[in-house]
């Protein structure tokens, strides 16, 4: 329960204050190039403490390949990435040790395991997510050699909306901001609630371009379907839409069905999916971020021995997870169609026909 | 890939207008009573043709089990269910053997499968959820014995939203209306696009009471992720929301996170879910439904051969998939709770030691 | 736990005297020529009562495709496959209902479940293997497709092992015997057994040819630990042998390697696998079936209620599993060739290059 | 494809010659004491070197937790587990950097990948099975709790059968022998064909104590079944026998069927399965593996470039890789067992009610 995809598989490990965190990736197709200074440059941009907008937390997050790599290329066998904890500070979490921080996942691993590692949220945290981004990395390699690029960006924060999507810009901006000319307030929202010793929530668009048609399975591991578990399951996200979304169930269905002509769709509402496949357009995937949970308030909760206590929080934590959210909506979203690319293989009697032609 | 589930498993098949659909539902503990009754009642909840708001076919959707029961209860042996096709009308589809229904998966089953069943859509006919139903029958009656009880209703339609959330009445209505000061405007705007030859869209709340705390896997079977991946596979779905959703987004972190008191939660914006797992309050989980791409007006696509087409639609559609959706919104949720129960036990030594006592 | 394979998933259900038999069959690719009279030929193949060798009970075995098949082709949508039950006598079974029969799986149903439908061993009765042969015969046309040739015969009966292995007699013979000259000592074993009330036991070999070199999946999707697991699941299997098996293990590493020439292997102890992977060459599988438990005679055993009884069967059993078990053995050959066919494809960059090159 | 087990799940990664191998181990129950003592000590027994009857090089097997653990306990979230490779040397291999060693795996990886990372075998190493024995020696502390032993000796070497079975006598013998009287002609077997060269093969019997009635999933999970895979995946294993296993395919059924009794089974054929579920008895299984096929006679083969040549490998070797393939079986069947244990919970709705009593 600790692996995601069926044919590209990531299975990832550790907590937050332990030794290390990593992940195996097995399935990766041999004779991929692994460019291990793109893994890196990934790492790097969800690495925390680039600036006031996350939290002051340092980790260098150096990722380290222990196997599955022979010469610069994948041999077909499992990699598996390691990152080591460099940066715990155990004793920032002495005080929560014996409660339950709202928001969190402190209760309910409290109540499924009977034991947890309550530093730093152990594994709950969303450092975890470094896991994924390594695990992403690798999956974008793979679909880049298809000529599929995923990209992401900030759509919202606190409410305040980007009206233009430009992911070059979002690549350069220190919040991941799509809209240049929103990013501003978005930031001064941002900041606003840090100074209140507050948070805010955010929504992150995630853009691939160049997917064929025909990737995604029907009924149950539908494109769609298997995005929206990759995305609710990121920490904090509380919502998911595909293409138009929400929006679509407002409109009627002559205004929202995507006309189709010899040069393509007439407009994008499925978000480049139906039926669960792939339709050849952009995929189009929005995730709703909650508020961090980490805020310096004083807030109201119990112990684990069960008694009432008001308590604030100390600690580093980012006042918008959206922001780096934004990376690891990019590595799910590359891992599920690189599981998809190779799921897809072999719908067609002709894949069995080209691969062991006689 | 036409499974869903890992311990309670349902893996279903047929066609629209092949000779049967039906499902296997594997994992069933042993010991169950089987309600072949209340399997039939859920069904007949689906069933299409019961008022002018849902499509004129008639399906009379009986169901027959083949295995897994013995004398009235469920024997741990995979649970088979067919439903023989009565009603189909294939010739309503040769207008359409050679084009693609815009919004339908026409033209992506042909991109990915290079062979079609064009004759309603086939197996991705909305005809499949009938499967769905039945199975998440049998994993309600799992859930009734463990004091759950799953329920939907309509929260929204053409954008006019409940203010009241009635379960009590959704049960009642024809639309499943969750409030019935909004249901009349809600029934009006279905007629209304009916009338139109046009469709409309709408959102389903589902909700579970007395789920225990513990139940979900972390990180990559989350309770909210598998929801979410459940949901969003229903044909039409576009959205899917936990707890506040989106509205969380637009919330300060001191407002969104729930306070814990010795009694319980103080507010339920997580919609009973942190770090993926069961808090012990209801679960609530929007899922928004496009309108139905099968409209009677003119629009414009390609055929089979690549050449643009204008062309209107026949045949019988809902004119709201959400109404009936409600009911398949209620069964996968029904069985991803189910699921989550089994693959629960066994997460703590102790689940060992009380089953396996010497 | 009811589905066997990966990308070719046999799921089946149903039990012996149940209303009805059948699988689901997942994962074939589409535009595979489904030729429904070659698969009632392969279950034709296994129906009893066609020799005093096996049991007398008669059933049509009729089967009947109820989804995934579309103008005499697959679509890529699940196969599902049904066989009613037409000639179960449950009364037969009113003596055993309340005790175990040694040798069979009352005993343990009965531990594991608390309920059993007792009625011919219910789930556990060998006719479940019906499923499995018309599961296997879709496996077997995909195959051919690919010039692989999967065939079986009786290698052992009662100690008397055959000398020649000539499959093709074995197709012709009523016991499936490979060696024409054994054939008469291994019937007389047979029908002796049968007169004393006894039953006596058997060895299936089964070969493939044609099989590419590559497929298997290490380091735990071996096509030899695959293979194993899919013999051994074979009702009254205690052995799987591949390529020499045992007698390897009796040899010197001189003696039992494979030379390798630019033309092929000088020998084949390795059964064409290396690693787990297929080297090319036949693959060969020999899987050892213990003699039917239910046998005439008097046997010890215990009540429901655990109280100690001496008993004698009745009914109409074979007295040899293995002969009419060749036919499974050969269709779960087929089922897991079939399966890493299609696992086999995307362990290359360069298939998916060859299949989404642009 | 690099995972075993469905809710006690092992994943291995690295090759011989990169920088680490090591393991994750998904699903281990929290609260399990994790005594990291005993982890080591079952390395110790399978770690190379300790006598001369097996390879000369030394490595010292060091396992280091990254995860899952806490203050001495699993916490339920993945154990990882990593192994540094200490005592590599690359250059023993560049001789056979163009050439498939006969019996190897060499040649099959090559087929599959088009590409091999040539040290030591790489991937296809049997140094893989110390992450196998690290994960085993987890599942055999579960079992512990419930009172269940898994041990395992040498049954038979060079056609030299044991007589006895001696298990605590194989826990103290550098051969792992089960027959003190055997040893000394099974002993001198392996050195004289070290002396010549060449290599032995050998079998290996497991043994399981303790095993509660019910375990073992139905139909396609079986407990023979998934022993017999989990058996022939280990490196070189070439048949596997359940209980009497080939002996039984030679009996009549009234000799084979184990008669049962108030106090239970008068006679174990079996193997302590019944119907793919575990009945109480003893679990038995035999392992037979291959000689070794890195033997310092000349040999034939055919490079990478298809050409024929004749070479004798250099390096160093087990004589009889079944010596230390003892621990490895019984991790496996530790894995098995533990992973069965968790996958019957669930089985019957009492112990649902048992564990979510209200």
């Amino acid at each position: 329960m600790n692996s995601f995809g069926r044919r590209l598989i990531l299975s990832t490990f550790g907590e937050s204050h332990g030794p290390a965190i990593g992940c195996l990736l097995d399935g990766v197709p041999a004779g991929l190039e692994i460019d291990e200074a793109f893994i890196q440059s990934e790492l790097d941009r969800r690495r925390p403490g680039k600036s006031p907008l996350e939290t002051g937390r340092k980790e260098a997050d150096r990722v380290e390949i222990l196997s599955g790599v022979f010469e610069g290329k994948s041999t077909g066998t499992p990699i598996a990435m390691v990152i080591y904890n460099t940066n715990q500070k155990s004793r920032d979490y002495e005080n929560v040790k014996k409660l339950f921080r709202p928001g969190h996942a402190d209760f309910t691993y409290w109540q499924k395991y009977g034991i947890r590692d309550y530093r730093g949220g152990g594994r709950s945290s969303a450092r975890e997510t470094a896991a994924r981004v390594a695990g992403g990395a690798v999956a974008k390699l793979m679909l880049r050699e298809l000529g599929i690029e995923v990209e992401g960006g900030i759509y919202e924060i606190d409410g305040i909306r980007a009206n233009r999507l430009d992911f070059a810009h979002a690549r350069r901006s220190r919040l991941n901001a799509l809209d240049p000319e929103a990013e501003m307030a978005q930031e001064e929202a941002v900041l606003a609630a840090k100074e209140a010793h507050d948070s805010v929530g955010g929504v992150v668009l995630t853009r691939a371009k160049g997917v064929p048609a025909g990737w995604g399975e029907p009924l149950y591991y539908k494109l769609d379907a298997i995005l929206a578990e990759a995305m609710m399951g990121i920490n904090a996200a509380k919502a998911v839409e595909i293409g138009s979304g929400c929006e679509s169930s407002r409109l009627k269905g002559s205004e929202n069905n995507d006309p189709i002509t010899p040069e393509g769709f007439l407009s994008n509402h499925s978000g480049g999916i139906l039926g669960g496949i792939s339709d050849g357009d952009e995929i189009l995937v929005k995730t709703w971020f909650k508020p961090t949970p980490s805020i310096f308030r004083e807030q109201q909760s119990v112990t684990t021995e069960g008694e009432s206590i008001r308590f604030s929080l100390k600690g580093r934590h980012d006042p918008c997870v959206a922001i780096r959210g934004t990376i690891v909506c990019e590595a799910m979203m590359a891992l599920v169609l690189a599981d998809m690319a190779l799921l897809n293989l072999g719908r067609k009697m002709e894949h069995l026909h080209s691969i062991y032609r006689r």
